[in-house]
């Protein structure tokens, strides 16, 4: 409700009018529960199509940390972490979630947010030839996530790299799609959602930061966890009115909505990027999705924040910061065009 | 989208339709996030307002299990556990979820679904007069709900004994009002929320089962947790978009639409309970709220089970059935006098 | 350190002289350490021929409810309980350490301790009967303990039916045997130890109230839990000097101590139940192992405690208590006749 | 058993000759139990005067790893972290442990095993200037240990200055004392137990590596811990015969047996360091204690591992090894001897 043009956050706006629209149609609508319904089913149909994964087990959860939290507890063994890029979101803004599920995040220091097959081989290895690793944290499984915490993406040569890895060393890869429609409608992007469900063991399609209200789906591409929906209770991620997150997504599967969410929020980044790169501003991670991290002295931090609603990233020194303007399927043209007049 | 008349529970349709209008004009405001916004700051002072507790701290999560772990979970020390009645939801209905996050329930033998002060004492009498306690989970607080699980109501008598008994032995109390709405609007009720805000530690106003798409209200009406923003935030129950929630309990807290919606479940709740009686129909439990109770043999359960959704809730011997009709905001004359037709 | 003659309880005193004495012989022995030593190798070998049992898996941990809510944990999945008696150690009188580690006990009322074939089958039932079974813990293990908590014990027929009860329904079997020596010993017993290693998935032989200064020793008579060290190491039951619980166990199983031991605590039981038979106390339970119960009038728990130092147990009225005597292997003849006259 | 010259480590031989005489002498005394015995009483009674702490609360857990989790667990909130070097025990070395109680390790580089007063200062700050710290793990508590890890030393000035820091900061510190014996005999060291009693709010004093069986006397020297002993039972630590540790700390504290043990790990570490940089080996860590570290190419480790146990401790590069020896009040004028004889 700010007066200033805000352009701070992908979840600040409700639902993709679409949505809205079937909500407000089905509203009086008497549905199964707990996700046992229609909606649920028919969502679910549109994704194992989309992922041509035809046994795909799928779950919607409300949040990430509580999908992230709930996944990493059921794959894992008591005794084993997960490993995670430093810069991970379950590494540093899940409030210990993962940790007080007790797993230890096994952090590795990534690139652009992105950390490599080789290392997490380095990982494993270092934990099987340490003659004291009953002492040790086994690693379990990876999490990455789709785009990265920084907006960046991993190639498809990447994923089959680091899927390999796993499978090959038995852990079990898990991607964090929260942003997952930013990353498939971008142009620098070479990994589909067919290729997630065949590299990865599980993965989530986010759907609050991506057009809905609140969900993310769970996917299980080829084995079903058993007793999931007892593990999902007991986290308290059980949605009482399961429909609202499957309307939601059987919405976004439909008629290509989830990619078309994807390229708004796309299209207007990088005409957000152009203009930062005309004007010389300095960008510093390499993200084509998104998200648009731009590195700002003091003068210029002041001047832009009296205007411009951002979020903070880092202060990578006393007189820099580097701060973050994010689109979504809700950005518009005066957005765009605001912002032009401002920067 | 059954055929049949469906009166199995009160959170299978979606919002009331003052929420999903309310949500639709407000749809591309821009909004702080994480309950950090202007819907949830109305929200929270018109529940305070409410509960005449001026000083309450207010937040809101998403559904009951998730609400009652977490809750349980920030006001007991590690070493306490939770006195609830057997038929508590905690107790049985939440996959563990109290387990899971390290307390024991001690259930405590109920009558109709309450349990009483004189209990709670002799619980308490016991572990202290137990010359091992140390070795003894110590009760730590008290869960009750109102309604109870099988619909009954604590008088207010009832709950200043509790409340006493607690607060002279240490223990926090606390209400689960999933169904609160359903209770206030109770002619039989004599409990208030000003009364609830005077006598508990902290208690919840159901959203889910009483008109919103989701969310429920926790209040601490005298004393905020330390961090329970973070506390939240480490059991997966932060809401991204908080004003998804902040924005339903404000429109349910404005106009009173939140005791509209209850006495539209005690209507309908009433009527139905009469033409069960007048028909001769057994109905078990002292249930003045919107579930409704009903013992049925085998013929006559195998004769509404073809027309009419209801929902299981006991076998208590080989012939006899007691099945449960759930009314709520979303009742119609419709399903009422459709009911006394197929009774 | 009491003037009283002291009867209080079986682990008020040291080792098994027989126990002192080999660690005095080998205490500047160099040894592996945390349990990979000759010691400990040594007496798992012995262990495994005293079970019949070639293939069993055998680990020693330090104490009993460490050892309890270390194999729970190891063999229950996260949305899993255990059956427990109400009476059973894990349900009152371990602080709630299994529901720390996030498993509900579901208590069943016993008689003398026991719960049944029957019980079992019948909880299993109700779960999986349960329309809401998936919001319901999930019955996963059933925990006995022989002698039981009341000295009683469960006979042969017993434990097979219960154990085919278990498998046949997928629950593991986990014998808590703190005082097995006891059992073992006892006339009325006909369970052995190959019986417990042919019923049971893990069961654990106890040496902290048998004759050792510490360590229970876990036996997974069929099937190794892997990477159970690491489960060990991170619930901190891994003893650094290993070899100390292993050095002690290999006596225990040397020249049948754990069995002379086992003796001596029911043959000094035996006479003190004579000589309170004989004088017309009334003992509760059916225990024929070396815990002694007996219920008393104020007036002579009053003269008896000022005399002998008992064990409180219950109180089952007003004007009633119920003490406890418990013998061991240390308890003398002098101890036997001293009662005689005291009583 | 091995035939070798073994200096692997200081906990693979029984108890200090003293301790174990009086274990015999001692062994048939009834004494009470879960740690309420004169020994224990008496035991701490020396330890608070050798502490100048005569109002520290006292506990004597099992073992190293336990008395981390439990400790940590008491004084953490759910919702804080502790602070550690990447080195620290519970970074590496504990399978876990901490995190399987729900609490996040927050790693820190290290200097030969050593965190700074500024570095934690800094992690302090940043979590509290972050805008988003309510999505980041508090930190809580600064786990140190004396000697460290890698056999280093805090110096008083360094170890008030982190106290200082903490106490300024709101969070607890903690000091490991696995080692203590050997720091506090160490030339170098200027901590003493009464400045860990003044400038921590919890630390342990070794007793398994320092001449006990078994046993880790924890202090809190100014305020206890409510329910510790609850909190105890419920991590699995309550040692039934607690009167075996009290009797080994009751003699480790009796004619400075403590400080004496040290001086024999000190001087025979002393003698083979001399030895060491009189034949040209490199010491690759500045450990004054009783932990060797030696440099090895891959020809001279082949030609020691023949002759000698030691333990491996890092890999830094292909061709080289770091190996360990370790004294301790075990450690006899032969063994120093033999091994001048063969490096």
């Amino acid at each position: 409700m700010s007066e200033k043009l805000n352009l701070a956050c992908d979840y600040m706006q409700g639902a993709h009018p679409a949505i809205l629209k079937r909500m407000a149609e089905n509203n009086l609508v008497k549905s199964g529960v707990y996700g046992y319904d229609a909606f649920s089913d028919s969502a679910k149909a549109k994704i194992r199509e989309a992922c041509q994964a035809p046994d795909a087990d799928i779950w919607f959860l409300v949040g990430g940390t509580q999908t992230n939290a709930t996944v990493l507890d059921a794959v894992l063994a008591p005794y084993e972490g997960v490993i995670s890029a430093e810069t991970g979101h379950i590494c540093i803004h899940e409030a210990g979630a993962i940790e007080h599920g007790g797993h230890k995040v096994l952090a590795l220091p990534g690139t652009d947010g992105k950390i490599t097959a080789e290392q997490i081989q380095a990982c494993i290895d270092k934990y099987w030839s340490d003659g004291n690793h009953e002492h040790v944290v086994m690693p379990g499984a990876v999490y990455l996530s789709q785009p990265t915490e920084v907006g960046t993406l991993y190639s498809l040569q990447e994923l089959e790299d680091i899927s390999r890895i796993c499978h090959h060393g038995g852990l079990r890869l898990y991607v964090d799609g929260a942003r997952l429609a930013y990353a498939l409608a971008c142009p620098e992007n070479d990994v589909t959602l067919p290729d997630l469900a065949r590299l990865c063991d599980v993965f989530y399609i986010g759907g609050t930061k991506c057009g809905s209200l609140l969900g993310e789906a769970v996917v299980f591409p080829k084995r079903a966890i058993p007793h999931f929906f007892s593990i999902v209770k007991q986290h308290g991620a059980v949605l009482a009115k399961g429909f609202v997150a499957g309307l939601q997504f059987d919405t976004l599967f439909t008629d290509n909505l989830y990619f078309e969410i994807g390229r708004t929020g796309i299209d207007t980044a990088n005409r957000i990027r152009q203009t930062l790169q005309g004007k010389g501003y300095i960008l510093p991670f390499n993200s084509p999705t998104n998200q648009i991290f731009v590195l700002l002295d003091q003068t210029k931090l002041d001047e832009l924040s009296e205007k411009i609603e951002m979020s903070f990233w880092d202060k990578p020194d006393a007189e820099h910061t580097i701060m973050r303007f994010v689109t979504s399927w809700a950005t518009t043209e005066e957005d765009v065009e605001g912002l032009k007049l401002l920067l």
